[in-house]
């Protein structure tokens, strides 16, 4: 249980679970009464539609939201920051939250008209990602982007139409400065003006009969060739 | 049209649209007369129920299947091959076949108890890519393991707990040979059997607090991690 005491258990307000749950998870009830986290048994039905899923795991935790500015982000000097710029898939947001998280970065910004990030199916995507990163709601891509270049952040636009290549940036050592990486929207890619924006529009090679990658793919081969660049390490152990 | 024309036009069976999308793409009749392809127009409701999607794009065509023998798949040498190892989640599958030709990989094999490549939500997911790749069916993942080992390709498996890191491999040199990945389960990860089938168990290094990554995540960086060592005219262009 060292996960549930550690950083994000004072978040959660509240749980709620099925009796099999309880009975499976008994370790998770010790942990909620040792912090006076109320803990209530509902039956299956109601579990179906607190969880909005089908086969729900049986415990749903009302916590508090975890939003920062971004000039709190900014103050822990961030090697690795993401801008979601208009995605508007939660199960495409959430992933991209998790493999952000495994990825080292410390922020990922939902800029503009992106998705809530706590919208169910983000926050199931995540895969409890979302307590372990800065999560910044409520600026425009255009202004996020700014003030991560004025904070001496490169700023990285995926676009088909790049003029770099995401290995020609590789094998160049920009990745191994203190980066951000801004993806565009699903269907319409990014903004004109957002991609104009950022320091360098980079394309992702396509080898095959394909016009472009899904969004969540095309961030994690991005956000991987950060921390492969950032965590030289990582290639030892 | 030049693509609707290619490889994959034979394979139309029958198209219905809307005349909504009728209008937009009378390029599509245009093309679906010269084949001999017949063209019913439908109502938007029947179109919803048909394409099983509450936002159709207006046009569903009946294709055959494209399921090809893993016999004759590697009669053509294949240099990257995929293995899903019971994925069952269409979207994640979907997602993974469109990585995959993006990446320069010829097949796709549906290993076991995966989801079918011709669900509706994986179809969708793929983005049109699965008329460009040999899908095969019907043959567990240790069948598939031992003859693409016997083609003379490496199976590596991906793996939390691998003994090799990926970082490992790419400076290692070794995914410039022929490789066959192999993706397992999103909840259950791999079966014992397979990943000790495999020659290598590759792990991604997880630089946050996460404890995996999506499958479709993991596999965008894989597979971009051969591309990138089978493709190296990519990096200077």
């Amino acid at each position: 249980m060292a996960r549930a005491q550690s950083r994000s258990a004072w978040k959660v307000h509240e749980l709620f679970a099925t009796p099999t749950a309880l009975a499976r998870h008994a370790d998770l009830v010790d942990v909620a009464d040792s912090l006076d986290v109320a803990v209530t048994t509902i039956t299956d039905d109601a579990m179906k539609t607190l969880s909005q899923t089908v086969t729900p795991q049986g415990v749903v935790a009302v916590c508090a939201t975890l939003d920062a500015t971004l000039d709190e982000v900014l103050r822990g000097a961030p090697t690795l920051v993401v801008v979601l710029a208009e995605i508007r898939d939660p199960g495409n947001a959430g992933t991209i939250l998790r493999t952000s998280v495994a990825a080292g970065a410390t922020a990922v910004v939902f800029a503009g008209d992106s998705v809530d990030p706590y919208n169910g199916k983000c926050v199931r995507a995540s895969a409890g990602s979302l307590f372990h990163v800065a999560l910044v709601r409520g600026i425009s891509a255009a202004t996020a982007i700014d003030e991560l270049r004025a904070a001496g952040l490169n700023v990285l636009a995926t676009d088909g139409a790049g003029e770099v290549g995401l290995d020609q940036l590789i094998d160049g050592g920009m990745l191994t400065d203190p980066t951000a990486w801004v993806f565009g929207n699903e269907a319409r890619g990014l903004p004109g003006a957002v991609g104009g924006a950022a320091d360098v529009r980079v394309r992702i090679a396509i080898h095959g009969q394909v016009e472009s990658l899904n969004v969540a793919a095309a961030a994690a081969i991005c956000l991987y060739a950060s921390a492969g660049a950032q965590h030289p390490g990582s290639r030892m152990s």
